[in-house]
């Protein structure tokens, strides 16, 4: 039995989130790359310390523009198709057919699957993770303009460890960049080094909190107090860069994006990629686990790596 | 009588707007700039010119160190004395007594009077407008971190003029930043070029509009059709710089901020000039005239323009 293995089943919760009535800060315990960087990997040695110390990497020009298109049009037809849909995993905009975003991606699309399978992102993630990798959440996300709305500041991985019981932060999150994304707009805005401190959260989840939490999250966001500390010491990094950036980041990272009043509206194709062995267990700190479709409870399947272009 | 004021109190209405259930595009009928430019103008040519063609200027080290001091000191001291007032120009946090807003600002403090009286904004404002100017509305506005909300695209003669009874757009705001503004915390964005443009608004005035219209407008906005036409002509500009930095802007370009989730606060203080020929009449599209606090109904007194370092 490995030293993760054994501290994951011992009685301490080493990442303790939204047990105690005050914010409690822990040291990230574990690695950020988990695999020794040689040059048979799928990134160059800068791009990996890089990751390393910022928690997140932008890539552009990783897609040709064919492949771009291909991903558009892909997507333009799967939000057609899914018009009106009443699947649970198929969230459209309030008194609309209008699709907002697609969960379990790429059950529904094999041009999806297949990106998430690319070598560009399974093969970056199974390297970050230094093992085998599996898809704990994927997304279509369609943001409308005029009325695209913020997304508060979080880390992802006190969400995945408190609702869905995640044991450590040694999954990667992938978003591949649809439209062009400028600091107008409100892209990803991610605050560099953050993912070394784990901002254990205020307060006890609610019951079903995730019906409200995909809309605008209450509890799980740390206080102003834990991110002007952050932003002082770290500054804000917007992801930004045309139809076809990759942007990688530590499911630590801490994160949010302001509303949006142009008439550009934001696409993005979104993988989070979980090392095998951290396979969920039951929430740390949530009366019952989320709904499948938001994180994958089943024996985890190590996912294929293609190389090649898309389509 | 000359070409403007004989059309001004002509039977028919220059610019509509809120008259029909539809939207109704009127070219922009009046100058930009009023004055010829010369050598003893209190900006350069080029400045002239791109105020002329983009309806909007950034001036950049306008005021020295010291005076941006000077003006943050001012602001924050009349905050803090005027917490938890009950005068209407006086706007506070709904369920606090944090200022937001302080109205009529030249009345409240003489630095900020001095300020708007200054050569680098009156004077500047007198070139533009080719004539007098005084003061139609001033504001220090206060907008925190974290919470600060989005102001939706319009331009601001509209509303002057369908509820102030602003005849012409011969009006300039003069916006000085108090803190750094940058393109992540919710900056000022304007259309370049959108001046040329007036768009009449569809629908009616409903009473006592200014009441939610300060914190979104509904009436007063124009469609995302013609949003999208502006926006694919000329783009969209941010206006950032460094606390001191001066922003000029036509009465009539379109302008909105996104909101703001950054613990970065923006604050500004802001003037509105208008040339003394332009005195406000009854409400072009509304039932009654807005208070005084919010545009300037009393004979228009020339505001005089002093030179020299603030303070």
């Amino acid at each position: 039995m490995n030293e993760a293995r054994r501290d994951i089943t011992s009685e301490t919760d080493t990442y303790p989130t939204r047990v105690f009535d005050r914010e409690y800060w822990t040291d990230r315990k574990d690695p950020v790359v988990w695999a020794d960087w040689s040059e048979h990997s799928p990134i160059s040695r800068e791009q990996a310390q890089s990751y390393e110390r910022n928690g997140y990497l932008v890539i552009r020009d990783a897609f040709s523009p064919a492949e771009i298109r291909h991903l558009q049009d892909a997507a333009h037809d799967l939000r057609q198709a899914l018009g009106g849909s009443d699947a649970e995993d198929v969230i459209t905009e309030p008194g609309t057919d209008a699709v907002r975003t697609i969960f379990r991606l790429e059950r529904y699309s094999s041009m999806f699957l297949r990106l998430a399978q690319d070598a560009r992102l399974a093969g970056v993630a199974r390297f970050l993770m230094g093992e085998d990798v599996y898809i704990h959440q994927s997304r279509l996300n369609y943001k409308p303009g005029f009325t695209g709305k913020e997304f508060y500041w979080h880390s992802d991985f006190e969400t995945w460890h408190a609702e869905d019981g995640m044991p450590r932060p040694r999954a990667v999150s992938a978003s591949v960049l649809l439209t062009d994304n400028s600091a107008l707009n409100g892209p990803l805005m991610l605050i560099p080094g953050s993912h070394r401190h784990f901002i254990g959260c205020a307060g006890k989840t609610p019951e079903r909190n995730h019906e409200t939490s995909l809309k605008a999250q209450k509890v799980g966001t740390p206080s102003h107090g834990a991110l002007e500390w952050l932003v002082d010491r770290y500054g804000i990094d917007p992801a930004v860069g045309p139809a076809g950036t990759l942007i990688f980041f530590d499911s630590n990272t801490m994160h949010g994006s302001n509303g949006n009043i142009t008439p550009f509206p934001r696409s993005n194709a979104f993988f989070v990629f979980n090392a095998v062995s951290n396979q969920l267990r039951q929430p740390y700190a949530a009366p019952n686990p989320r709904p499948e479709f938001l994180a994958e409870r089943g024996r985890p399947v190590p996912l294929p790596v293609r190389k090649g272009p898309l389509a």
